[in-house]
């Protein structure tokens, strides 16, 4: 049976005696606030059809590519934990995984599955290759149970708000379902359009020509432009408050609509250069963001990742599978013609999450506290851990204080790390804003206010809640 | 009346009670130390004239682009904050500051504020909306009084040095006549001569035909350096120490006279591309270095602003209006042409500040560490705040060791936040110190010796004071 | 005579006495561990012949670049300190040292050469100019004891296994006499090909002849290719199990066959092009990787280094005299070419060693978390102290946990630094996981384990030991 586990008292708080005690006051006003989750990977299916989980590795290994990324270091090969339609005995990933477990130690994925197996799923031993069977069976079991679907999952992690992301074309019934359903909670669709914006995404042109099609548009830049907002306002007509947007750079570019018109004629017509290419995407971008101005979705770029670096295990496993990696990047160049036009509109939040960790103290946080539509992203993908997620408190804290930024975001797939994650968050926070109690640079009663309004007003603001 | 006030004992120092103990007492030997600031931008003016500062929001607020960019950020517009010159009311002003003084917490301009409020003008109350007029009214007396007066301040501050930025053709009658007033004190002027330089910045025509006319030199080039020379002859005599530029990259090239030549007439002619007028103020800075070795005086760089980024408040409310953000910097390419030439020059000074704090470790200490001219800067601008300063002096040390530094500069306009800003360099080098020693890496004698030298002998001896 | 003297018992260990008690079991566990250094520059006739040390400057000054630096950076000319083959009497060196000394306080350098004087010469008193002549004696004197040298040492410092950095035409006989020698402890060569691979380097098309005069292959691609396969065979038979390749850039090129034999002609002939040059070199590095992947050695990249700086100085005191500085470095796109090819061979072990510590969150830690054959490099050169580490270890730990790294390499020439450099590195892995163990993140059993590990078994697997 499922056991309620009180979390360890102290995980995470600084180890300084008198610090600690100050941190974990802080933390305990929000140990159990309801989470807000803007962003993040989970499929909206699970929870409008509460889909049981599949079997332990299903839910814990195979779906997660930072967990399958280190198992791959190590020499698993993926076609053996079942990746890429490779058929694979769940009980035998398991094992593999449970004899790489001590590889995890130390790492972000292995806090989170810590915390999963000990406070959600009651596990009591040590992962190793001698206890995964019986990890295995406990788990499996467990999933079983109607308190481990989705839902129930859902309820019982406190969930407020949990945005999904998803394709421009998806008609959304899931979020339909799940909106007359009575869960305690929200569920929001994101507008997701990379495919249908980025010349170099695999089956571009079938792409544009879909939601065309689909929105009885004409092939024209203005028809694009138009097929795009019908869509975004489907997507609002359902609950979205966000789009979101990966690129490999944070590239924007202006021009005027017969050039653009002559663009898109261009890329479409699959004779555009590498160079073109890359312009229509940055000047794609910046449309977005009229967008937003127009009607209000708040617009977050997650930017600097090289997708798919290892050409033959693409082909082999697909994309997200644990090679994309990031490059340094320049926000302020870049993003400095979208934001001539919408840096100063009211109505626009435009929500920049980073991989390159320099950026944090020269660009975002200098930003962030110039203009009123920029939030600093909280740390993202390989930054989302607790050192990195202090580093990134010292580098954007003295320049933009703490109302600038988004609140935390878990941006997961991995259902069962959603309370550790958030958890991990809070007590980082608390520990940041302990530190700066006990070296006396701000009082108390100011580190209680930010860290009540950081868990949840401040990440509703941002996101238009 | 003013409070003199003594400052809370343990301020940012380390938490940890056997660092903080070290620590408290290396601040305590140089707690009081004289300040040397050589360099900065309060007016020469306001000590000449011993100018009545205006009100508390013109003290504090309406000119610190810290201040008024996070304002922005919450949405306040920069014009009722007075800026551009509009009007507003100062006691406006002020209320929209304190119901945004919480936005504060834990910046780098919280902390000089903070400092200011409390310990300069007596303050002894939170700042919030409701305390705003009771709190206005308290300054605005205050700055009515001959103890608040700049000459008052200066004197009361300990300053022994403070140095100013000037136009290469003022003529410096505000430092003669202070020269002349009985200051305790030196106040230097710095020879800033960007506009004259930089072939993009704006009126750069008009500004060389004004040096020419001025010194009565030919339209060539080496007219025109010969004209910079007389006014750095000018500033040396009215006690200048140094020069210093401003830059979007610390980049140089060399060329012979001719090829100079060339290259100045055609940027006088606004012909020239970006390219070309990339090159003229490349060369420009590697003349500055040649004029530096011959006058000697201390040539200081910082680099790596875009300036100016949202072009329509530019244009609204002129430069240094909260828009100009860092970016990524190349120390070691860029500057080798200058350094090939004069970096082994012994009478040369160049002291490198940056704010892509990633080139610490990287480049400024490297260098630093091999030329006798080189001195890494201070941590400036987004980077002047304790977190930073501690990241700043971990990244520098251990190749450089102490005495490869600038010494703390302040470079602010905001007079009232000087004795805050070096007292908070002096107890972050003694929490850093105090770490060093409490790990056994250095002995406290040695660690003595260190503070000691920082606050004072050390940056007299940069800018040969 | 030399005094055994024990380490200073806290020394680097945190200052939180918490912290410091679980740092201190930590690091006891593996403090007297034999040293692995599967990468340095000792040269192999020291051992071989078990020269005698010249004298206390010859020993800690003159050849150590970290040294001359510095010194050079307060004013000391290279040529008083007997660089570039000028004369100078090592008690003179001796003393410009010692009165400089009091500058490395803090430095890296200045912790090693603390250590070597106390705990391996027995040093029992400050070094200063007061002091210089009578250290200079007792360390002279016991210079010429048959304890100091260099096979006592290496046998007294525990070294059971050291890599040397040798020339591929070298013929080795220096590692065969020390093979059979009886010292305790493994001598092994490393195969560093930089000179025959870079067409910018000084000589390249000499060095090419005499590698193809040597090994009697035609001048053409294959036969180049296959002259390089050869030498590394001779390094094989003595030894040898890794390569190492130091360039600018981490800069891959992919090419066919005939491509390569061109562009192999044509920088031979003298008249390629800079971008052809960097074509080559970054083909040749893709080579070196197919050879690796031939025939088993691993292959170590030390990339980000602009070399020789100030032309000047390296014409009068040639290279490593003190003038490289990092650049900012790109691992993701760079190595991308070689990675597409050979990222997932089995029997494929590269090494990336960075001075931009920027890319240890950014690429480094990702890239080796995905591909079997990547492995971080420790820190390496102005990263190669206690700070740097930590913060080495903050970067990558939580991406990549603590399999995927090298394990400590000392890389250095300064044979008396060995112990220090490697217990360094103990004391800094000991206090970072005891914070983590500290703050609840990992069992003590965990940390134990992986201590033990990364001090032998770690290095000896990533370096085929």
């Amino acid at each position: 049976m499922l056991q309620t586990q009180r979390r360890e008292r102290d995980r995470l708080l600084p180890a300084d005696r008198r610090v600690r005690d100050i941190a974990r006051d802080l933390y305990e006003r929000v140990a159990y606030a309801p989470i807000i989750s803007p962003h993040g990977h989970v499929p909206a299916g699970w929870l409008a059809d509460d889909v049981k989980f599949q079997d332990p590795s299903a839910l814990l290994v195979t779906h997660d590519h930072y967990v399958t990324r280190l198992l791959h270091s190590a020499g698993v090969d993926l076609a053996a934990l079942g990746l890429g339609g490779h058929t694979a005995d769940p009980r035998e990933v398991w094992r593999l995984f449970a004899s790489n477990w001590h590889l995890f130690t130390g790492t972000a994925s292995g806090y989170w599955i810590h915390e999963a197996l000990t406070d959600v799923l009651g596990v009591d031993r040590q992962l190793t290759a001698d206890t995964a069977d019986e990890v295995y069976d406990h788990i499996d079991a467990l999933l079983k149970t109607p308190e481990c679907r989705p839902r129930a999952l859902f309820e019982r992690f406190g969930i407020e708000v949990l945005a999904t992301t998803d394709d421009p074309l998806d008609n959304l019934d899931a979020h339909a379902r799940i909106a007359s359903s009575g869960l305690h909670g929200r569920v929001l669709p994101t507008f997701r359009p990379d495919r249908y914006l980025n010349p170099e995404s695999e089956g571009f042109v079938d792409s544009v020509s879909s939601l065309l099609d689909t929105t009885g548009r004409a092939a024209s830049f203005s028809g694009y432009l138009n097929a795009l907002r019908e869509r975004r306002q489907h997507f609002i007509q359902h609950g979205a408050v966000s789009t979101d947007h990966g690129v490999e750079e944070p590239f924007t570019v202006d021009m005027d609509e017969r050039e653009a018109d002559l663009l898109f004629q261009e890329v479409l017509s699959g004779t555009a250069t590498s160079e073109k290419k890359r312009a229509f995407l940055g000047h794609m971008i910046l449309q977005m963001a009229r967008m937003s101005v127009e009607d209000g979705l708040v617009m977050t770029l997650h930017a600097g990742v090289v997708r798919n670096h290892h050409t033959e295990t693409f082909r082999r496993f697909g994309s997200d599978s644990g090679h994309d990696f990031p490059r340094s990047t320049d926000f302020v160049r870049g993003l400095r013609p979208l934001l001539e036009r919408y840096g100063l509109e009211r109505n626009f939040h435009l929500v920049l999450f980073a991989v390159d960790e320099t950026v944090y103290s020269r660009e975002l946080a200098p930003m962030a506290s110039f203009y009123p539509s920029v939030y600093v992203g909280a740390p993202w993908w390989f930054l989302d851990a607790p050192d990195a997620m202090a580093r990134f408190r010292s580098a954007v804290t003295e320049s933009a204080g703490f109302s600038r930024g988004s609140g935390f975001i878990d941006d997961t797939r991995a259902f069962l790390s959603i309370p550790a994650r958030h958890d991990t968050a809070r007590r980082t926070d608390a520990g940041f804003l302990a530190r700066l109690v006990a070296e006396g640079r701000i009082g108390i009663t100011a580190a209680e206010n930010i860290i009540d309004d950081i868990v949840g007003p401040q990440p509703k603001r941002v996101f238009k809640l």
